[in-house]
């Protein structure tokens, strides 16, 4: 441990999950984040922003004072502050502000479009909230082990995607609705997720054909990706099974709360590879 | 066992499953609780009420009193009425007679709306049904050892629903239909749920994108709560970890080829001491 | 084995799938329920009604014979009729024919309904079929062994279902379409089930948040039907692994394949405890 | 190995992954089969066609040019051309390249239908990219064993759809839009599969209640697929079973703990035997 600099004692509250001052910090940024979204969903509600207007535009500036100080204090205290600035939270914390500047800059008076852009846009502020999912390792792990397997998964669905909505395009045609190529992929990719807004139906008989097949097949290759996830979860989730070896028999297979080997009963070594999710968290972020 | 007082002997028929007399009260209930549904039922389609009104409501008033009667029988009975009056069970067995009286003592004339919402809330007592499904506790278990990765795959979506609704809000705007970030949220859930209402729909070729990224991403992710729940429930219904015990530190947990305690390391005696659901479920109710 | 008997042979030809005259038997059947699955189908179409009534009649009538002949026939040569006559496929062969000859003894002229509802009866023909899928028992074992918890499961939605469409019914109320609580919990099913037909969808936002959450628990929930079946299923495919034991070391787990134990290499006993699925389908059927 | 023939060369380009001009030629491929793609939505959309029919054209003729020069290379280079003629890879390529020959022969003026078809008949060159999804063979090693399973489900799914489309067919009748059997079938289908476009939906409460019924099984019995895909897939994935061979009896399908071969017993060696995908996928292509 270095000495206790305020730069570092800053890094611990700021970047730090474990001390008190930390975790309070952690419970302030969230609400503030929270309250934030919340101002930004009620600015798109006409009948508040006819009325509210001038409160939300204080309390809003407000926010991106905090968010602002946040970001710098962020930048000084972090060991590197390159990495963090370059790293997802890095940006994340960047966007959070950015918007507001840029209303106030460009004022919105002349191009109201861009501005609702730049205002709705705050919303990304919500990722900082990913910051604190941290836990989600496991499944993280499992999607990104399965990470083959899911894209070859949404391949084949592009693929299907694309002949039967070319097909339906050419069955159906335009004067049914289906246009074009791609409103008609549109249209499939409805189907196939089995979503069926019922803005575009099949109208002749071999058009739903062609749907009923395309239900039924978006409808079972679904069991495909959660069979991958499943299978990749339940080998994820049993990984400390296979880890630990009984130092006498040599067998796996025991539980993560096995002191003794279930077939010889010899005492089994202490599982020390066990990694704190928090630290590493820390060193990435 | 304590002398067998008329008290103890109510406790025993009302919220005892075991006597001969306590599942009867158990079916009578049931059958009860079930009718005074169908009459609440009943009640709200027009034609019924204009006819048979009279009739339903003397019916309504006998299941109140018999309802109330159970509820008073339950305080005085109970070893620890206020514990009773404060569970869950106790809070619904009165929610379910309220409304009645509410109905009475505030002739409804004035208020129909709100004495029907509290009608309605009687629906409620069919959760005293779950008390019968006692072995659900397999199910529960597993999803509450999933509670973590759940909640975490819940504010996944909620983030998720979050960004696309305001994505779709800015691209498609309120001359579509999408006249908030609220509704656009609605919607957002309406696609990534795969409902697909087809109330609001996207009519610019980039929100036909944005709302296709939707329905996949939702058609995908949802093989994640099922891994989850999958992984978790075949972890549980490996039976026989729960049921052998060790002899000596009576921990349970042990693979069905298990020889040792991987606790203790001593011998492991045959299964014979199965738990019984039932009693601990009483006590808890 | 008995005398060869004709009775006895054509018991081995019509029930019997392991003779060569036995399996053309089955192949002639199934061709003769589709084709008259595919004649009631056809009758179905207006256009094709009108010009090939007469025909159609016609080919119907052949085919009633047909079955007709063949019930007969199974009911004779069956060795115990009466089981035969009261089990499922003995049920399924009667009510195959019987909705023609009713349709004969009631002239149609009269009462056009109830011979519309005779002739589509008809179709109950496929489960016919159904004889013919009986390798599906590993599917069926899962499922009986799950059955607890898909009815615990089923009653939970049951549940979810009427208190989410009586809340919705009471917040939407009849001026937006639901006008009842029956058509209330119809919404509420076609929406957890993320079916979303969109003929009833809320108006007011309490009825939008109502909606989200009924969707949002209909997503998660699916996942758990699921992780029941593929938990059986996965124990079921591993059922073979648990059955046999080493005669040596005494340790389970060894694959269907296996012929020496993996753990001391001694010779495993010969799985003889397999049952073969056509023999006995013979008997129950 | 053969001398390095000319021939022998481009098949190593061709056919070949691991060289860099193999990789090189494929990634030309892949970019030639995306481009043209792009050109043939593009031409689906009328404001784009009426604009650039023209260079559209050319580019089109240059793509089926550079195509057939890939097919006759593929025919010339092969060491045996019937059987790539013949396999899947060998038909797709034909299939890529024949409609616009068949558009140029047959000259559109006349019969616009069938040119449109054939325009979009090429989208199945989208099928060369399947050639890249070689790794998918766990995927389909699982598909292809439960195959059995995956029939019977179908199977199951098509008599349950038959029977409520005849059913909803007699309740609700023409007159709410249930015309015929075959509508009323993909009425079932379009609810099953939980897809529900809303443009047929039963008005009746009997049909409401048949709809609920076909919904709650669409529902629940989509976790029958899921469930065998998980079953087989996680046995699959257990990649140890396919990696260690035994010295003896060149056997596979080891569990991971085993130490004796369980077909004759001798000493299993440790595994460095990988089979390396990528050479059996050339023989196979």
């Amino acid at each position: 441990m270095p000495r206790k600099s305020l730069k570092h004692h800053l890094y611990v509250i700021i970047f730090g999950t474990h001390t008190r001052a930390g975790r309070a910090f952690d419970i302030a940024l969230i609400a503030a984040i929270i309250t934030s979204l919340v101002v930004l969903i009620l600015e798109s509600l006409p009948s508040v922003m006819t009325e509210w207007s001038q409160e939300l535009r204080y309390i809003e500036y407000t926010f991106t004072a905090l968010f602002t100080l946040e970001y710098l204090l962020r930048l000084y205290c972090s060991p590197k502050p390159k990495s963090y600035a370059t790293s997802f939270y890095g940006v994340v914390d960047l966007l959070a502000i950015l918007p507001t500047y840029l209303a106030i800059f460009f004022p919105g008076a002349s191009f109201m479009g861009v501005v609702r852009l730049l205002r709705v846009m705050r919303i990304f502020r919500i990722l900082k909230l990913v910051r604190y999912l941290q836990d989600s390792n496991v499944l993280l792990r499992s999607l990104l082990m399965a990470r083959r397997k899911i894209f070859i998964f949404f391949s084949t669905v592009g693929i299907l995607v694309i002949i039967l909505g070319s097909l339906i395009f050419v069955i159906e045609g335009p004067h049914n609705g289906f246009t074009s190529i791609p409103k008609s992929i549109y249209w499939a990719i409805v189907t196939i997720t089995t979503v069926g807004y019922g803005d575009m139906v099949p109208q002749t008989n071999l058009g739903k054909a062609i749907a009923s097949i395309t239900m039924l097949l978006g409808y079972s290759i679904l069991a495909v990706p959660t069979g991958i996830i499943t299978a990749e979860l339940s080998n994820e989730m049993n990984a400390h099974k296979e880890l630990v070896k009984c130092p006498n028999c040599n067998r796996s297979g025991h539980d993560s709360d096995a002191i003794h080997c279930k077939h010889c009963g010899s005492e089994l070594a202490d599982p020390d590879n066990r990694v704190v999710a928090g630290d590493e968290n820390e060193k990435s972020s």
